[in-house]
């Protein structure tokens, strides 16, 4: 039933979001529903007795049901208002706590690799990224982690492992995957690594960058609007569900496009049914995100040492636009304000501004911006300088529950923690019919807690078990 | 009378500029009123028989009088309708060409130094500085340039420099002065250096910086339109006659600032009667520089490679924002096409875009973008990595005869190129009632030249006299 | 018969250097044979007619023959004095000139390489080093050089292409190999790479550099001569034919070991019956070398700014220590005297050295000190740096016949620059019973050129076939 | 009395010395006692009751006197054996411990400045400098240290300190200087700054590091036996009261010059009549500074990895080579072995090696390799790179308390510490007539402690009073 519904549901986006301009992730989820439709039929799962908080802000359900069938939600809810069929396998959950599967709405796998782990992948022996970055996968989904928004990395590994896992053929957290932050330069360009051009020949830096920029790479910098749409529209012809664009520089204060171009990004990009997020370093870049019409803001906190004025914010949340941020703790502000290499001041800057977003109302979504990293970088005198402390606690697999612990710090309400990894990010997307909550017709994400996370944050980290799309993951 | 005119007229320009919101340069005219007032009575001078160019681009007058009563040029025209008063000192000038003196709309004195320079000059022994500056004040005066505007240097130094030379009390070209490119770092920050950073303590930075960024550095980056504005509203409370602010970082193609804040600089600028100058890097950079309203563009043909299309040409033309160009001359392209250091597809865009310039028509000024340099420079590793043969030819005393060579190579037409050289400045910086044409009323700065530049360009280089406020300069 | 005779020559030169304390290259040699036996036999080969220069410095012999069986020359003179086989196959050589092949003494394959290709080679996948290597090994056959001595490069790759070579399993030169220049550092360590730490991981830096270094890398530096011995003797264990150390460091003057630290490495050097290179910078160093009792001095005409003073070179002569020379010709002397990131001064004086080693009758030898090259390095930032002029003339297959010009332009009569490149080498390695001449007994190594060498250096080039061991290679 | 006196020991000293082939620093004190002869007859001074410990090592004298006059000890010894001159001026000691002024074997002023305060001093701003230098003269003298050995700075500065303070004209430690240290670059050359190069002028480099190297720089490492005595002789007559020069290069286990070069160093130097100290970093190092016959050793413990082994040791004392340590403290030990940016080997076997002097019984001196430093300097990158925590400690004024409390934790004897930093010192440098023991007829320098030195090692900071030739210095 799966594979004929999720067709008809993709003709039915397609169809609908026609009509709005975009359509996103249809051919994904089509090759998803396609895949499934070649496997056994799944036995029907029950799982009884928990406090089901479905990710839509009411009151959870005690002693609920969530009821499985093939890969799709059929339905959730009080004990008695779901008919559990006979043959159905009954999985108990007197005690436990079954919520929507988190999603991480920035993260990237591929980016910030040693030179050694680039020449070792553009040579030709991509295992090794490959398999640090399924691992990466691997590790986020055991940890809660059911959808992944892969903003950065090669293309060609990214496409194929993103088809294997969500193909069924590896597990793995789902992936959306983008190649290059439009603007930027590739892995050895000097938006990540200012060494390699010491070392590394011309046409083997080429051969990297071009991998990670796909077309799409610092060249756009100073190309006109129609200049840049052509390029636009062939990048987006390469297989990546969404785009991400640098409204600032990666890390500096200074702005990658004119607001014609921005537009442009925009436009294009929307054309082809997908969603817009945003790379931004200063307030200018936020509401110059926001004339643009872009989708998502990411790190929009990250504001160097100038808070987000009220009116800014006002303007965020009167959008709507929903917001990832990275949340530093209170444990963490704390020590590493003390560091002389840190920057006390941007920190300090970041916390300001998330608590007035939460104040604000401002849409957040959890985006963690970790990364998956060569062991053997940790150890290199490049690492030691870029791997501040800042970067640190990022970590696949920790960084989330971290989030979660922070925005509760910093007066985010348990419920709206908890949409904000789960419901936001979905909706975020425009995967709010397929993802995001435990309702009957979605995607059977989940994942079911020994305690209550509305009690105390920290209870995200007593994962009982995952399920995702139906299966329940091996941890 | 000259000082009881130029204040009478500084307050009827203020009134005037007033209603337009800016009165530029009053205070400096009024301080050169102010001391010409305390020098003795000059000899009237009549230089008779020259061909007189007087800059508005009429034909040239034959046999023709300019007669200077002190500062300023009591007549100019045939010799048969002007009164040379008997005691009047006269100049020959049978065989001769007169043109009004040449200025160059874009130079520095004092960016590119040697850490040593400026290590030397900060640590209060800034004698150096000034005798460097001043020679090269003294050198464009000598070559026919009679005024300069200044855009970048150690606000402190410039000022006294600029006093002492508008005042009388040494000899050079009048400058008009600016200090910080507004966003840019000072003279050992990234803009400029990066070398200085590893061997320069953090304090000695700070101070450098400071002299030079007067308060509008790279901090103005993260701020707010009305950040910007406050930072502004003091810069101007110092004593630059003019702003130039960058709408591009120094060399790459990012943007520095939002429409927004641009805006603001424009308009605080203004609000002061100030004119406001503009550093850019890319296509869009001159459209936002365009609809931010700044008065005047400078190496608006660097575009990185993208030449800038058609419709922004005509915008430009049709707008009549004064714009001055780099212009390599033929030989420079072709000598550095071939090297590998240099940007042989930048340097050919820079061609094609001024050839399009011409011929669309835009408002082109001289502005040589000529610095000087401490000799010790010259041998340092640094100046060998940033003196590329891109800066070399632009040598204060040659490059504008080297710009005005390289502008009749792409086609700018003999009296276009005077005017591009006279005139035309002096119109872009609302001073065309006061200086840019051999006009009564107008102080007297001009060029004698023993062969008709107009004719060959080469001529310029023939320099018989030159003339400053009516005193001749010794050569 | 071959492998037999090998096998007791093997034997008896092991009785005879027994007692001589060293017994150079037996294992090596005994290899070969081995590998021989195992071979068909071969037909005996008569060149006929060609003029013999046989590297003895004697009259050449016109009209002369060799006769070749197996591997090895039967008999080599005139005509009339040599019994050509019936079954022989004959190769007229009427009008050409047949030599010994060609030696050189100091040659690498596999230093100085790109981060790009070590990193490529240390993850397992060293085809490529060895694919270069070999193509290294087979240009310089073809070009006429027999045998080359190898001072440097990673000993398993290094071990494996002897072995494949010298067995007869690929063609090219004979190899004999080192390891490490005792007291350096590996290839990405700061005798041959700064750059590499600075983007290499410590624990692959580690890796890579102990691959080259083999136990006695720069931590040798600071031991005893007792703690020296141990390293040496493990290092001579690991399958090297040779040692060379550093008298000094490897570009700079200062001295890497103290005489009683030379004297050790010398020692058991020879108690383990090889033979001692030597690389210095200074004329101390040279001093040193021969106070050590090193058996070769190679490009010791780099003495920096000072030349070599006579007593030195008397004490050069008086040893007849065999001194590799790098041989500058006229013309790169006169082309590089110009550059300005070259070093004129050492370059003269390396000039000054190697005319006042001529004239003072120093026993010279060919060694080139050529590298193969990562082709993608040559377009690194590194490579720009390191490969100065003064390397790049220095390339396999042709540095050896600029080398023979080059001396010949020193005033080195013409037979005495062929027996350097021949006979010199094979004696200073202690080889002179197996190598070096064309002598009956001997290996057959020689080259057959279609123009006296002896009239034109240049006629070296003209290389009409290259026998080595016996058979014809295929050019 | 004291002129007079200084006159003729000065002469004897020269007749005694010149039959030995040298007579140290007679140039120097005579120019001392020049000075003393113009100033006005000084008051006998009675230093009475306190325990005097004189340096000779044997049993304290309880309630002595020692009796000042000019600048001379007349007496020193029982209470009962000194008559005290009835106008004498008497301090009360009671309870006090009266010790000979200490002595710094080897010590800085003027190395490790900033590139910034060198450019200031050779822009001829040189009162930072002299006034660092003198600030740190002064420093010293107040904790104790009577008389320094300056090894290393700006020649003309250094001379003009020494001559100022040695003539009375400014307060401060006696100063006994040299220049370079023999071999090693300027203050901007390599040895101490790679940074440098970078931004400062090819002729600034140079000008400045001719200061520092007085001719006996880094291109000795090139020259001849011959070549380097030319050198040293120009050298010596340069003002210097005694040489030091690298056997090693300044960091790295290189070793800077051939035997032959080092004797002939120790030769000229003897010859000019003055003491040669060395600087090593190896094991073989110090052996051949023994057998160039090196007159002192500095930081010998100092042998990388390597411990000195016991034969070198045994070799070491019986030599009675004097020998000065760092002598880390137990508690900076277990400090740094913990830091990741230390090296916790180096400084083990430093600790190793001290230990072990100690047993063996090698003539130790206190040394303290302090430095002053420009205060920007400590804010600078390079600092921080540089001043790495094995030199933080190392502040004068502060760090030969530390050395006393080192060394007695590493097992020396309480006599024996106070013996290394008084009369060990004096006798290294052949002054022990003069300096170094309480004695009738040496100068009076000394100093009066609140408790017993040889009770508690953290006593010597517990100064009382302190005397430099006669006169009490203000602290």
């Amino acid at each position: 039933m799966l594979s004929t519904l999720s067709f008809f549901t993709g003709l039915r986006l397609l169809r609908r979001e026609g009509k709005k301009s975009y359509g996103l992730f249809i051919l994904t989820l089509a090759l998803l529903a396609a895949c499934a439709a070649s496997t056994v039929r799944a036995q029907s799962i029950a799982i009884v007795g928990g406090t089901i908080i479905d990710g839509n802000g009411g009151e959870p359900i005690a002693g609920g049901v969530v009821l499985v069938e093939d890969r799709i939600i059929k339905a959730a809810g009080k004990r008695d208002a779901v008919r559990i069929p006979a043959k159905a396998r009954v999985i108990q959950a007197q005690g436990k706590y079954v919520m929507p599967g988190m999603m991480d709405a920035n993260i990237s796998l591929g980016t910030a690799y040693s030179v050694e782990s680039v020449l070792v992948y553009v040579n030709g022996h991509s295992t090794q990224m490959h398999d640090m970055a399924l691992e990466g996968a691997q590790t986020a989904l055991k940890s809660g982690l059911t959808t992944l928004f892969v903003i950065l990395g090669p293309l060609p590994a990214l496409k194929d492992l993103r088809d294997e896992i969500n193909s069924g053929r590896s597990v793995g957290s789902r992936l959306f995957i983008s190649s290059n932050i439009v603007g930027f330069t590739g892995v050895l360009g000097d938006d990540f690594n200012k060494e390699g051009k010491a070392v590394v020949a011309a046409p083997t830096l080429k051969r990297v960058n071009d991998i990670w920029e796909q077309g799409v790479g610092p060249e756009l910098l100073y190309m006109t609007p129609e200049q840049v749409r052509v390029r636009m529209r062939e990048f987006l012809a390469r297989g990546v569900d969404f785009v991400k664009y640098g409204v600032n520089e990666h890390v500096s204060p200074f702005i990658a496009f004119s607001p014609d171009v921005q537009k442009a990004i925009v436009e294009e990009t929307h054309r082809a049914g997908k969603i817009v997020k945003t790379h931004t370093m200063t307030v200018e870049g936020i509401k110059m995100a926001l004339e643009a019409g872009a989708d998502t803001l990411h790190h929009c906190e990250v504001t160097g040492p100038v808070p987000i004025p009220p009116e800014t914010l006002q303007l965020m949340a009167a959008r709507r636009i929903p917001c990832s941020v990275l949340a530093l703790t209170d444990e963490y502000l704390q020590d590493t304000r003390g560091h002389v290499s840190n920057t006390p001041v941007v920190n300090s800057i970041m916390d300001v501004n998330v608590r007035n977003m939460v104040k604000a109302g401002v849409n957040l979504l959890l985006g963690t911006d970790t990364n998956i990293s060569d062991p053997n970088m940790i150890q290199s005198e490049y690492a030691k300088k870029v791997m501040s402390s800042r970067y640190w606690p990022r970590k696949i697999g920790e960084a989330h529950f971290l989030w979660l612990k922070a925005m509760s710090q910093k007066g985010l309400a348990p419920m709206k923690g908890l949409q904000a990894a789960t419901r936001n990010v979905a909706e975020a997307h425009h995967l709010l019919d397929r993802l995001g909550t435990l309702e009957a017709g979605k995607l059977a994400d989940l994942v079911i807690l020994d305690a209550n996370p509305l009690e105390d944050v920290e209870n995200y980290r007593r994962i009982h078990a995952v399920m995702k799309e139906g299966r329940m993951v091996e941890r």
